[in-house]
């Protein structure tokens, strides 16, 4: 799929009433699974996942607020975010100042509608313009919140495309924001399109598993449930919020000085892309769970402009003219660029450690000493075979060596020929 | 006590005379115990310590010279400086000349008594102005040096204050200097201060040793007879030189690299006050033998002008107008700001590590997701979370994660209080 | 030998005709052997060395190009570098095209003959002036190689100085040139007379083992048969290039940070020498074995201008005019520095570690208090007791508290006498 493709999957995706849990999800996750081959687990409510509990499922029928004179203020079905996410269930005619207090509104964005959740606190409410509420006459308001609250299941959709190697890398965004594009139909997409381009690949070098999952709730549950899985995991990404312009941003795993950190900066520069590196701070989106103490998976963030920086952020104004087909395509390509980096880092080991092996009857040396030709060739073959003790991946050795990656690939393809090098 | 009555105490210590062992150090030790629980160790005479023996006790009845005129020319009652300290006995007359051989002066600064000792060659001598012995007369001279060196003991004092945790934190100061104001008396009436407020607190965190010792000699000796006090010892800070005005010094541990180093210079900036970082040297004070490689406690010194670098060191100009009561005060307030700040070394471990605890259900997090109060709050609570794996003190994750120290205290006690985090 | 004396000998060594085998190089090594008690070790040609066989010996007889004028343009006898080295044997009368084939020159350097080898690939081949080659008639050349490729063996001379410890140094040089002068002859005499010196020393506190090998083949040879050898050596050096003038320069270790890099650093330092110290590159001359990963013998790389790096490199030009008496004088100077650092490299430990050790009753310490003679002395020795962990060598002693070596040396002596510090 093209960027226009993307985005116009996004604008698929874009009315349905997403949730942490519920038919949201599940529609959401149906609609990419026409591409890749999502499995969708469903993680019935009440089960314990570290210091949580799957929460009940959430139903939503339909939601709206009638003014005294009857004009319907206030629809679900007109737009999502005018309802609080994941309300409790309400009917009953209110006054105004009782209404205002089940009321959202962003005065500083006084024509923008707030997107705001209940999911801990049992409560109904709406959100809205400032701009409306401020006009709101006095008189009675009928309300109705058809919600229910259920024990039903949570819903991660999960595609794991199986490699050479059973290391894993781990790329997660999540699925759970409703009427919103950049955060996070846009991280949707993109993963999806990235996956489903992986596994149109005859191979594969690495494992991957790319997780949909509710924000905060999906990630603490898929980790809770799959600690086998975990233990395979060789590198993290959380992606998000790659569908508006902006530069790309990374911020890095707790220690900052993981691998993928690495591929990150690289592989940006590789594509030419500017990318801003910030040091991690245990907020944000999923890499917070990641990162913990407990899990220390060293997941790093990629992102264009970073969570919560933006005027659109978590308002109606993140909506499908804020992402671009151009961006999202942009964005398929800076992820795609990170995966093969994470793909070509090679590790190798010199299976001639002692000492040279003996280059030249293997034609992969001068012949007539003193020729000049090939030295730079020579030079590659050399590092690869000095730095092939297994712990220096190629782009490791090129940024001690000063010599060009391609130059280096050549020679390491020559030596793996000559059985004199293997990967690791 | 305040300044004055430190200054006040300093007066009544001034004119005892201390030697490294004797009735000098007991009385002294005395007086401070009329403020805090010192008890004071007696080491016999002939006790091996490591590579030492405890040495015979000095005791110093009187000891003067008589000029051919008549006139006393020295007396160690006027001033204890005027005798040679731990002088063998001696009586007898003696010409000019001889006398001679057994005066120290300082050329240099020719109206000052110098302080000399000679601990471990037996010889008599008295120390006077430059000024005076260049105009002495000749003729005979009567000398009665009336000391007695015998199997006694070497005392120390030590003050064992117990806290919730049996980590301790060693003061150690030397109390060996006769009529020598600034070095130490000051570091007696220092430490005793200070010692004295944390006795009176109600609790303590961490257990403390005040040492009260003979230099060197009684630092060896307390080394060698408590190996198991050793062990429990985490932060060690000799202490001496804090009564005359200047500049707080710190002089790190032999790694440079200690608790003690990072909170010596945390405390002095948290209080206001400047602080010079000087690197470990093994020379000074006490900390040479707690540095020693065999004991390998990583000990610090904090004085305010360093060891030897005045010109009133070791001179009768180390006298009590050379030390101010807003001074020792100052000190005082000093040194409690480090205890205070290693009383607050706080480690913490994460009892939720697997993913961020369900902050919400705890009251620890923002309800209405989108509110954007007490973001810097659950910032805080977070970086608590994420680095509280038993390793970082708070301090250390304040300078990672740039949130003020009382936010993460904040964060850190509503934590604890919901059995999230614990101290370790 | 003083420079002339060396560069005399250089000339000696100028016109034997050295290749990886054979007579050339057995010659060289009987003449080196006049000075030093060298050992031959002869490896059997079909020797499996690691990734290599020893290869056949080489034995030249005679070889030249006679004109179809009757002219001899060629004649290895004439000057060695005329004959590609190695050459397999030919006799025959070809035309100037096939002739031309075989013929190596240096059109950028008209007047010079290259060096040009062709060990591993069987050939035949003459390097003449490119000047030369340009004018040659068409017609028919006489050309004979008389040589021999045939089952002997490969020759390494090697030197075994033992000293106190059984801990060695490798000195390494490559003897397989022929007649060039700076690359290797240099190498060669300045090896030979440093081991001279060290051989007439009477005692050395570091065994010691030179070798004069055949280059990448004889190290890989060497390495190969010895295995137990290998395991004792401390300190690895390559030298080469030492004869020309022109700056010192150092390649280090691959770590960059074993001792001899510091060590090398030292010695220049000491005796005043400009040193350009460049990082590893796994090219260049044996540091290349040495420093492999199944090796992994940390080698430096001693030089003046490097390898490879002035126009006369591998031609006629760098001839016996090139190398200077004087230079080859400071060569052995320079190396000389090096050793006596790596012999003076002392650590020691500290045998009465716990607290420091009574100084006084051993004369090693001020016995009067205040006495300011002998301070720094006394720096001088509380330092290298609390750095007598046995890991701190004397200089990094030095580099660490800012005191003399020399000061150091004589603290440490004192202490060594006294019995308080003892060489690890």
């Amino acid at each position: 799929m093209d960027g226009a493709d993307l985005h116009a999957l996004a604008a698929r995706l874009y009315p349905i009433p997403r949730s942490i849990t519920g038919e949201g999800v599940r529609r959401s996750l149906a609609i990419l699974a026409e591409r890749i081959a999502l499995e969708v687990r469903e993680i019935p409510t009440g089960t314990p996942i570290f210091d949580w509990t799957v929460p009940r499922e959430w139903r939503l029928r339909e939601a709206h607020i009638t003014a005294p004179d009857g004009r319907r203020i206030a629809d679900a079905a007109g737009h999502n975010l005018q309802l609080l996410n994941y309300s409790a269930p309400f009917r009953g005619r209110v006054g105004l100042e009782e209404l205002r207090r089940h009321l959202f509104t962003l005065p500083d964005q006084p024509d923008l509608i707030p997107y705001r959740t209940s999911y801990y606190k049992e409560q109904w409410g709406f959100c809205l313009p400032h701009r409306l509420v401020e006009t709101l006459p006095e008189g009675g308001y009928e309300v109705l919140v058809d919600t229910e609250l259920f024990a039903g299941s949570l819903s991660i959709g999960e595609l794991a495309l199986a490699g050479e190697s059973d290391d894993e890398v781990l790329v997660s965004t999540h699925c759970c924001h409703p009427s919103l594009a950049n955060d996070n139909l846009s991280g949707l997409v993109v993963a999806m399109e990235v996956a489903a381009r992986l596994a149109a690949r005859p191979q594969r070098r690495l494992s991957y598993r790319f997780l949909f999952l509710p924000g905060t709730i999906g990630a603490i549950a898929w980790l809770a449930t799959n600690g086998e899985k975990r233990a395979r995991i060789r590198h993290a990404l959380v992606i998000a919020g790659l569908g508006a312009p902006g530069a790309f941003h990374y911020k890095t795993s707790r220690s900052g000085d993981a691998p993928i950190d690495r591929e990150v900066a690289r592989a940006l520069a590789r594509i030419g892309e500017p990318l801003a590196i910030e040091p991690f701070v245990p907020f944000g989106y999923d890499e917070r769970q990641y990162n913990s103490p407990g899990i220390g998976l060293e997941a790093g963030c990629f992102s264009r402009i970073p969570y919560g920086r933006y005027p659109e952020y978590h308002t109606s104004a993140d909506n499908l003219d804020f992402i671009r087909p151009e961006t999202l395509a942009g964005s398929v390509a800076a992820l795609t660029a990170i995966v093969d980096g994470l793909e070509r880092r090679d590790c190798f080991r010199n299976l001639a450690p002692e000492c040279e092996p003996q280059l030249g009857r293997r034609g992969l040396y001068r012949l007539i000493g003193g020729d000049d030709a090939g030295r730079e060739r020579e030079l590659a073959t050399l590092w690869m075979l000095n730095l092939g003790d297994g712990t220096h991946s190629l782009e490791d050795i090129a940024e001690r060596s000063g010599i060009a990656l391609e130059r280096l690939r050549e020679a390491t393809a020559a030596l793996v020929a000559a059985d004199l090098l293997a990967p690791v």
